[in-house]
């Protein structure tokens, strides 16, 4: 962040009046230019025993495999997030959405949030950003191809609380060293 | 957003190659520009039988009673946030958090995640922004006075939970009109 985006000046780092975080702001216009964590939606589509995983057909970690989620947009709600990112990654139509995780990877500015749900049917396809999608058992999932930490730490929690027989919500950090990339 | 915060240039407005939303674009060094929703992070502070609530000295909704939250910053997570606010606005030191709640506010571009915690000791105060702050029983509750439907929704579903003597996770959209604002 080099120019203010409301009046194309240069722009300053420094702790604004009343204020004790470092900020870009611009003494032309007196914008201050907040930056804040990212929000990443997303779900683990379940079709009876088995659960749905995105093999990633773009950068980063293109070949590895994922669950659907996304960046979540300006206007939409958490959950019709999750729901869009699954239809367009996965082909997948979902019913009731329950919440399910919380994972804060503060090295990397974001904040996922990660649903459970029934797929209303066994149809899915790969959408643009996939190569392939595919339902996996819990023995059929390639743990050495999961794409990041924060996937294989929601995966890891679901089967755990699957044996358990009882879902709970969990809140975690992912530590920048957990990620492959 | 009218100029590019990396190059100076004009933005336009446009749907990228690939995507399927409007966004800022630069045509000058090929930057898009992602606007997308911001994290506010809080907590219903208890002690005992009451809970603590800030009177604010800040526009908007000065002099009207909220609970303490506020944006979660770059780099932080979303527990250590809600603990930030809290010690800020209300000069409480909270014990474990538990999530309580997360309610969209999609025409505000917000997304709130509310934690349930107790006070380690019965001190408080009012921080910069809070006029004044104090422990309410649920009698006591100034609900004519409330800054924010978020804030009002979050009240109620606390003190309904309480009834039913089972907390669970809650997640809710607050509509444009249900702010007072």
């Amino acid at each position: 962040m080099k120019y203010c985006s409301n009046c194309g000046d240069s722009l300053v780092r420094r702790i604004p009046e009343g204020d004790d975080h470092m900020r870009f702001a611009c003494d032309g216009c007196g914008t201050i230019h907040y930056q804040n964590p990212t929000m990443v939606v997303g779900t683990i589509p379940r079709w009876e025993e088995r659960i749905l995983l995105c093999r990633r057909a773009i950068e980063p970690m293109r070949g590895l495999w994922t669950l659907p989620a996304g960046y979540l947009e300006l206007g939409e709600t958490v959950s019709a997030g999750a729901r869009r990112e699954t239809l367009e990654e996965a082909g997948a139509v979902l019913g009731e959405l329950s919440p399910f995780a919380l994972f804060d990877l503060p090295f990397f500015g974001m904040v996922y949030f990660m649903f459970v749900a029934e797929m209303t049917t066994p149809e899915f396809l790969a959408g643009q950003e996939s190569l392939e999608t595919r339902l996996f058992t819990e023995e059929e999932i390639p743990w050495g191809e999961i794409a990041f930490g924060v996937i294989e730490e929601t995966l890891r929690r679901y089967f755990s609380d699957r044996k358990k027989g009882r879902f709970e919500f969990h809140m975690g950090e992912i530590l920048k060293g957990a990620e492959i990339n």
